[in-house]
């Protein structure tokens, strides 16, 4: 086959477009290898370099990935899950119903009898640098054996503020040191941010579905929800929003732009920009949750929202809970024109981080280490991600649907047939398994027959034997046989 | 002279009293040592045992105080600050101004140039025990790398949980841990427990003066403040805390009716029952903040509030900060009727503490070294709290005034001449020194002449230099001569 130049699309964008009909249409089936660099192009007697490009595409729309000393292999692919179409969402007033259910889910969590397949709670130190965490601690207890004794006041550590503020650039964020609040992982951050901009009484929009502690927490503080038309794939409808934002329904914006818990999915920068431009022109700060950018699975990474926001009303909040040591749960937000009252509101909420780990975080990110763990997390991640889907595909009820994240650990999943899955839920913990029910991420009925599932544990023997049993269990609730089988 | 027992009273008691008349009227002055326990014996002609009974209840009333080794010695005496009558406080919004002038306050603290004699931020570890809690850390890290790369999720490490129940029994708090909830520092306890019994726009009774950041944390939650007379000896005036009680004037009370913070006054046992009694009665909730229990001075240790607690009206918050580990902000909370909302809260505003410190903290407290090193802590601040108050007599304006504290490590200090501590404060920056002015401490005028000073910093020439140097400057500025000079 040979592909020539014309005036309409570039080679390698061409190559691309072969390659994709290629894969779908099942020459290069999911999990195959794609042929290597040297050999396409002789194959399409274009340069390597065409080649490169055109793999790069693909690997950008998430249709491959690269594995290291090995070549480019098809991921496995699953139907996406459509887009709910709602252009006149309603406001709640979340309940505390959802939070007995969350505290099910946290109790089998924090019990080593069961076997969990969906928080997004890093549970093995493999993935982490723990080692290397451990000495920069041991170290620093050696030089400075005063550093627990003495009292950590506001802001803290001035080295982890400039670190943060260094990487902040890689997602397009300009920041100082002087910018960035500390504050006790990122739920801290987000409970900060919606205290400083809020009052009670006011409603906040939300992605749907959306981060599960969001509803609790935003019940906490008397505030009622408005939950807007997402895309599992592109993101918050920002029409659906914009409506909003004219008819004056929010004060305050929740959204987590990139690697969107629970789908995965990342806005397209175009729509980043108008987002942020949005909220600024409307004047209604958006609280842009950021705690898996930095897992994104492609390079160069989208940017944050926060990175495009030209009057400061957007809040970055993120955290390294989910890059570097999950149990520290330090986190940091950028508050742009909320930053002071922000920074005060966390010195009179809990004061300050330690400053061992804050230090610790500090000399870790400064020894450079980061990328390189970076780039072994999302391989790994991705890699995980994709072999679940993989399994989610053979063992699930035919009709089953999934989200193709492009960074994070979680995906959403949405079973045929209106399966209870909140019953599946109750069922699987009779056999030590534990789920999180898609009822827990929204309020519409959309959640029923859905769940969130997570790839951050390691993918061993036990997980792969819960997530076919959770397959076996949903087929059977449903009479749907498994997809593939 | 003999002492010879009587029908009236005890020998021991007897003793005690011509003791207390001695020291009182200069015979053992401020600073002097007792006679030793034989010697007194003989010339007295009572047993060994009479004397240190005698001794006892000397310390116990705060005129005395045993230093290893050394003996027995007389403590400094101030006249102790007079009690402000106002039996019908108003209620006050509190403003953001304080918080500026905290801010000034913590920024001095963490500048290495300057010499704070004021803040209750412990700067020095050889008063605690960090070289202990290092290897523990270190020991944790070996055994257990897994932890820092593990999410920690609430309720928190079991052995923590589990110690500090255990250790509640000297206050007299029976608890268990499932009762107790982790927090980030006390101050995340007192945040979490007005948003737990309060709704904005509640009016919550304070003390006065008070912790300086309730302040602006009432201010954050929309809370208005009622300041409620308070003797600087015998705390909160239960009087006219009943008079607001019955009149339904507060929604909630927060008090720290051991060691109080700025005074370092402790309410008598009968008092504590009467105030359980009656917030139980009235069902308000009463906040205590029990930061500085651990850290009184007599032994056995005056019983929380909360040991009286008969219908679980009283949240007991508390924390590690004070007595371990500074740096690492670990506090806790028991909340009797509320421990499930608390616990909830917690859980959704910052989720959960690290489990490396928190194991950390509860090994510490199985090993049993404990109790030794409070022992040590509460002798050192004692002594140095002593020492300061000697230097005051001296170098402070004649009339001075200063609370003669049961525990802690702070004291409040009324200056004559209504002199502005305000400015004070703004005149010792330029030298490098800083204090925390009274008027952060209460919103009436009583603040305005008045300071805290803390004894949490070893007692160094720098320190000493300071104090030296902040009386004179007082003595400048109301043109009052030094004390005794």
């Amino acid at each position: 086959m040979s592909i020539s130049e014309t005036e309409e699309s570039p080679l390698y964008q061409r190559l691309a477009v072969t390659l994709a009909e290629a894969i779908h249409c099942g020459t290069y089936p999911p999990g195959s290898r794609l042929p290597a660099i040297r050999r396409c192009a002789s194959h399409h007697q274009v340069s390597v370099n065409t080649v490169l490009t055109a793999y790069r595409i693909l690997e950008d729309r998430g249709l491959i990935e690269a594995r290291p000393q090995s070549g480019y292999y098809v991921r496995s692919v699953l139907p996406s899950v459509k887009a709910v179409s709602r252009l006149h969402p309603t406001v709640h007033s979340p309940g505390s119903d959802k939070l007995a259910l969350i505290e099910t889910v946290f109790a089998a969590q924090n019990h080593p009898d069961y076997t969990n397949i969906s928080l997004a709670c890093p549970q093995n130190s493999d993935f982490y640098p723990t080692a290397k965490i451990s000495r920069i601690i041991s170290s620093l207890l050696r030089r400075e054996p005063m550093l627990i004794g003495r009292y950590a006041l506001p802001p803290g550590s001035q080295r982890l503020r400039r670190e943060i503020a260094r990487r902040a650039l890689d997602l397009g964020m300009s920041l100082t040191a002087e910018e960035i609040t500390l504050t006790h992982g990122c739920m801290e951050a987000l409970q900060l941010a919606l205290r400083a901009v809020t009052t009670p009484g006011d409603c906040v929009g939300v992605e749907t579905p959306t981060y599960f502690y969001l509803f609790p927490l935003l019940a906490s503080l008397g505030l009622s929800v408005l939950e807007i038309p997402t895309d599992p794939q592109q993101g918050l409808s920002l029409d659906a929003l914009e409506l909003v934002l004219q008819e004056k329904r929010i004060q305050a914006l929740v959204a987590m732009p990139t690697a969107q818990n629970p789908m995965g999915c990342t806005m397209t920068l175009p729509d980043k920009k108008r987002l942020a431009k949005m909220v600024n022109h409307y004047q209604v700060p958006l609280i842009e949750d950021g705690l898996y950018c930095e897992l994104q699975f492609n390079w160069p990474l989208s940017p944050a929202v926060k990175a495009f926001d030209s009057d400061g009303w957007i809040i970055h909040c993120t955290s390294f809970t989910k890059t570097i040591a999950p149990d520290f749960h330090l986190g940091w937000m950028a508050g742009g024109r909320f930053h002071e009252k922000l920074a005060r509101l966390k010195s009179v909420s809990s004061l300050a981080e330690s400053r061992l780990l804050s230090e610790t975080l500090g000399h870790f990110l400064e020894s450079g280490g980061y990328d390189h763990h970076l780039r072994n997390l999302r391989r790994r991640y991705a890699a995980q991600m994709d072999e679940a889907r993989g399994m989610i595909a053979r063992h699930f009820p035919a009709g089953t649907r999934a989200t193709q994240p492009s960074g994070g650990f979680v995906f959403w999943v949405e079973l045929p047939g209106r399966l209870d899955c909140v019953a599946l839920f109750h069922r699987l913990l009779q056999e030590k398994i534990c789920l999180t029910p898609g009822a827990l991420y929204t309020l519409s009925e959309r959640g029923n027959s859905a769940m969130r599932l997570s790839c951050c544990y390691p993918f061993d023997d036990r997980y792969s034997w819960a997530l076919k049993r959770t397959g076996a269990l949903a087929c059977e609730m449903s009479g749907i046989a498994a997809g593939s089988e």
